[in-house]
């Protein structure tokens, strides 16, 4: 058997993290390799319902590359803060990912493939092409899923003409009627009544290096940002102790309205006057409304960059 | 007319990174783009060699990126460093490569494409298939030389079953025999005779960051390594000067004999111990022989690399 590869989406995975480390396994398991898929943190409510829904296991929960691990390939991060422990100590033969480059080196060359599309399984539905392997429905259903959490069911402005097309050929092959199956699917990643101050805090949570600033942003998606916000003032006791505890900058809370697609965001933080300017907006009880803003990865990341920058 | 884009190969050119820049620049024009190819630096007799034969004109050299331009491509490297001196206030769009990765970032995705083979140009090769643009006979020319330069003719270990491939397929195009067209390139590129010192010692330089060092290397064909060090006293002065002056950790100068394979390497600066320790060697003289060594991206970079981590 050929030494081990392990397939690693980012912490705190979202679903095209969990549905694409399966996939991409998957068509390097087809392609004669010994792949496994592996998490780095638990799937939320909506990547499960998504599992559950086509019946596939989460991958396994790893906390550290294992020493018989010959290589890994990371799908839908590059970012080494975002990804396992000890990234700096693995051989990344592959990166397949659809976000900004940032925080990531290696000694050597490697296959290193980033589009500018929403969502990481778009990009290997055409790999499966490329590589001429049929996609079974169950690996198409998480596909397709990955790309409806991704784009906001196409209403998020990451998602490309390619998005919208892989996502109908995916559901075709799935079998499911995207509208329905995509709002049942987001709706279920709504609901946080069991879930702890910690998983809420943890959610969705990916730290960036802000020219020297760490700064976390954490984004919850949500059908009524008011219900939210009934816990801010513990939201707010929590941020401030995380912030205190892993020396942030700033941690920004994004809560998403994904039916009216608006954000408001709680700021906490010595750099909270960093959101004014990159948003061009004032904090009232460290909340601000951003309308139309939905995307964290092409309307938060960039201006909030821009705003360390100077 | 859609705003400019520039498509930008390393400063101090080799083959590639004049070739494959005018290739995707032919490419995306060909795609309704706006695209100039341009050079960093002066082209080396090789790659003279190589746009006579093919009768094309060098690409329009810039010193930087200028206002108008709307986003730039890079091909052939994306290590800030080796890049357009203002590279960090343009708008990258797409990088095109075959190196490893690092000192790379930007704010925004991007199209970002880096496959471990012998050759940028490999890569064209296929995007102009994925494109279904047919290839000019003079840009598969060019194309050609770029994959006989990077593999010293399929000699190198960064030589892949690909290169190979593109090579045989892009030959056939220009109508050129690849062995006895191949080897006039490669010989006309060993030609030192009317070289200044500083044109031989800026030749195929780069600089790169090893953990926190300042390191360049560069590398120099031969086809009688004992003829270029009946200059090593005039080399050793040179490079110490230019140490001095650019700050430098170590610089190594790489004699490669092209027939045999082998690499005769010249060692100066503080941390010469490092190319010892990288290469299992002793310096004499400054000099020490690397069997079988014969590519920088493989053989030298990463070994260095890894010299200077712990």
């Amino acid at each position: 058997m050929e030494e081990k590869v392990l397939v690693i989406g980012h912490k705190n995975p979202d679903t095209d993290s969990i549905c694409s480390a399966l996939a991409y396994a998957h068509l390097k398991k087809e392609l004669g390799s010994n792949a496994e898929a592996v998490r780095l943190g638990t799937p939320n409510k909506e990547t499960e319902y998504a599992l559950d829904y086509f019946k596939v296991e989460a991958p396994r929960f790893i906390e550290r590359v294992e020493d018989d691990v010959k290589e890994v390939a990371l799908v839908d991060h590059n970012e080494f803060p975002q990804s396992v422990d000890n990234i700096r100590d693995v051989h990344i033969a592959e990166v397949i990912d659809h976000h900004r480059i940032a925080n990531f080196e290696t000694s050597a060359p490697l296959y290193f493939r980033v589009e500018p599309v929403g969502c990481t399984a778009t990009i290997l539905n055409k790999m499966y092409k490329e590589n001429d392997v049929k996609i079974p429905s169950h690996i198409a259903g998480l596909m397709v899923s990955a790309i409806i959490s991704d784009s906001l069911l196409f209403k998020s402005p990451t998602c490309t003409e390619q998005d919208v097309e892989a996502a109908k050929e995916l559901a075709e092959i799935a079998n499911v009627d995207l509208n329905t199956y995509g709002l049942e699917m987001l709706k279920a990643g709504t609901n946080l009544q069991d879930k702890s101050m910690d998983e809420l805090l943890a959610n969705d949570a990916k730290v960036f290096d802000m020219h020297g600033e760490n700064v976390e942003v954490n984004q919850i998606n949500a059908v009524d940002i008011d219900e939210v916000y009934e816990k801010q003032e513990a939201f707010e006791k929590a941020i401030e102790a995380y912030v205190e505890e892993k020396g942030l900058s700033l941690y920004l809370l994004v809560v998403t309205d994904i039916l009216n697609s608006n954000s408001d965001v709680l700021a906490i933080g010595k750099e909270t006057q960093k959101v004014e300017k990159a948003f061009n907006v004032t904090l009232d009880n460290n909340r601000a409304m951003l309308t139309g803003v939905v995307s964290r990865k092409k309307q938060i990341v960039p201006p909030l960059t821009d705003a360390f920058k100077a």
